[in-house]
């Protein structure tokens, strides 16, 4: 009866289909981003040029998104059964509350949580949650994962990218790392713009975004916190990289064959010898999803090179909501069995969850 | 008689083996360099962490790079003996002049080609060259071009990344690709450290040089080139890039669904729509090199996606000369059709050879 059951809820596919990188923000959030991004004393220009736009714009792109973020309730459940989508593990949205002051931050973290909480409350068959923290209090994040963690359920937490303009190798934020490994929780690492450190030449072509500056962004946060040793600090802590893993698996051969050759040549002082290689990182603390690239050549090389127990489903909602791309997604000529892992049993695993 | 010693030249293989990606530098230019990264005044990080580098350090990567740029004569013969390599594309090394005033820019490009054409000339069968150019001055670096194609019989442009800051979908630089199609030559686009304002987040993590600021750059680079709509006003033009195609046709499928994304919300005012995707120019006018990557995965996957007629191979002598990647090339299980293209034919064809 049980495995009758199961068939069922999967249509025969065999699958159910999770979702693993969806995003939210309260309404009143969207807003605050909004009059942050047009405060002149604002000095961040990707989030200006990502908040500034998506907040304001009256395209059809931007409404779609700003209404699919806000809504926790029918209409999500709606796009989700519309696209076939059992469970979304959802997280707030980029940059999350990384971009105000601690205290700020700190409070409207808290605040973001306790609505999803809600939310998962409601449908805890079709929602599991993410802690969004604010980093920029390190001792505060470390107390709002362990109450999103161990009082409202969340199974992650999110952090998109730099707080405000600092990445998290710096040894000020191993704390988050050391809590999460304690309580066992992975860690997504989602994009955010480039900070302004970096973005001139991406933004002044148009090219900041997730057509590509989201991307190697995340690509050199990652490999920033592989490179200050914080893996071999806290070997069990899991990461999770989306867009097919930002590229990093395609350029696993040089990664290795680079950061070797540069330690050996002392040409930076402050680099540090790791215990392993940086493809072993890539492969024993980091999982990757397909957030944005419903393709199989770039899934299946990172089924290849990583392996199919590291790689999972997610379709970026409500930024990247192609009803079509599921059906790619179904349709790649995979072993069956990969195609469980991707969709279904990689995230049952990785985000503890009981459907 | 013809395939009898065809045959022998190759040593049973069924290829020739032609590095296209190859370097070289005048031992007077890496002085210049050297003196340049030195001066108080000199505001390029990239290229005082480079270079301040290489041409001072003690280390053993260091002299035998410094060495084997300089040398065009037994050394690099011996070298590609020892490894197998039938024939090099020589390139003035990265940043070229580019990093010059342009006068100074234009003469030294003007020696420096002068240098390369002698070595071509003593050795024809084992040496082809590129064009350096000044593109500080576009008019000279045309002319320049010219006289490089038309007297020295060089067969391709290099570009080394960005010219004192600025990337070369500039209009002003228009010039050197009108030029390069009406010669039908084709410019290599080979890395540079990231400009000053991006390249902050990457030198403080060691990041920016070849282990992954010079892809990530080169990468925006290229894409700056085809958003600006280049192959659009000269749609013959051919670019090469290295390090298989710098991640770039891993990204195919989500440069194409966010580029079009991106032009429909109408984000960015300047954005122009272009009269393809960009995978079409990725497979129209854009050849691709594995140097640095003697990977199959890599390289077989930009068969897949680019097509085997536009994947070819290179050594990056001398920042990367290992024997063993020869053998790994060569081991690689692919069809012997795509292998002797990956090896030889396409070179022949993309540089007019005639060996």
């Amino acid at each position: 009866m049980v495995n009758k059951e199961a068939a069922d809820r999967t249509n025969g596919r065999g699958y159910l289909r999770i979702a693993t990188e969806e995003a939210f923000a309260p309404a009143s959030l969207l807003q605050t981003y909004l009059k942050l991004a047009n405060e002149p004393g604002c000095d961040d220009p990707g989030f200006k040029s990502l908040w500034g736009f998506y907040a304001a714009s009256p395209s059809a792109r931007a409404q779609f998104i700003m209404n699919g973020l806000a809504d926790l309730g029918a209409q999500r459940l709606a796009h989700m059964d519309a696209a076939g989508i059992d469970h979304q593990i959802i997280a707030l949205t980029s940059p999350g509350v990384q971009v105000f002051d601690a205290p700020t931050g700190t409070s409207l973290a808290i605040e973001a949580n306790d609505i999803l909480a809600d939310a998962v409350r409601a449908h805890p068959d079709r929602y599991t949650g993410m802690v969004a923290v604010a980093p920029q209090d390190p001792a505060s994040a470390v107390k709002e994962m362990e109450r999103g963690v161990r009082k409202l359920g969340f199974k992650a937490v999110i952090l998109n990218g730099h707080t405000r303009g600092e990445y998290h190798d710096d040894p000020k934020f191993w704390p988050l790392f050391e809590a999460a490994e304690a309580l066992d929780t992975p860690i997504y690492l989602h994009p955010n713009a480039p900070p302004k450190q970096m973005i001139e030449p991406f933004l002044e072509a148009g090219l900041d975004g997730a057509v590509y500056g989201f991307g190697v962004d995340t690509g050199l946060h990652m490999l920033r916190i592989i490179c200050a040793g914080v893996f071999d600090r806290f070997p069990k802590l899991q990461f999770i990289i989306g867009h097919a893993g930002e590229a990093l698996p395609f350029w696993l051969y040089r990664l290795d064959y680079m950061h070797a050759a540069t330690l050996k040549s002392n040409r930076y002082p402050f680099m540090k010898q790791l215990a392993h290689p940086i493809s072993h990182y890539l492969r024993n603390n980091i999982y990757i999803t397909n957030s944005g690239v419903a393709w199989q050549p770039a899934i299946e090389f990172c089924q290849k090179i990583i392996g199919p127990e590291r790689v999972m489903y997610a379709m970026d909602y409500p930024y990247q909501y192609v009803l079509d791309e599921v059906r790619l997604c179904d349709e790649m000529t995979i072993p069956s069995e990969h195609k469980k892992q991707f969709f279904q049993t990689n995230a049952e695993r990785v985000f503890k969850l009981a459907l």
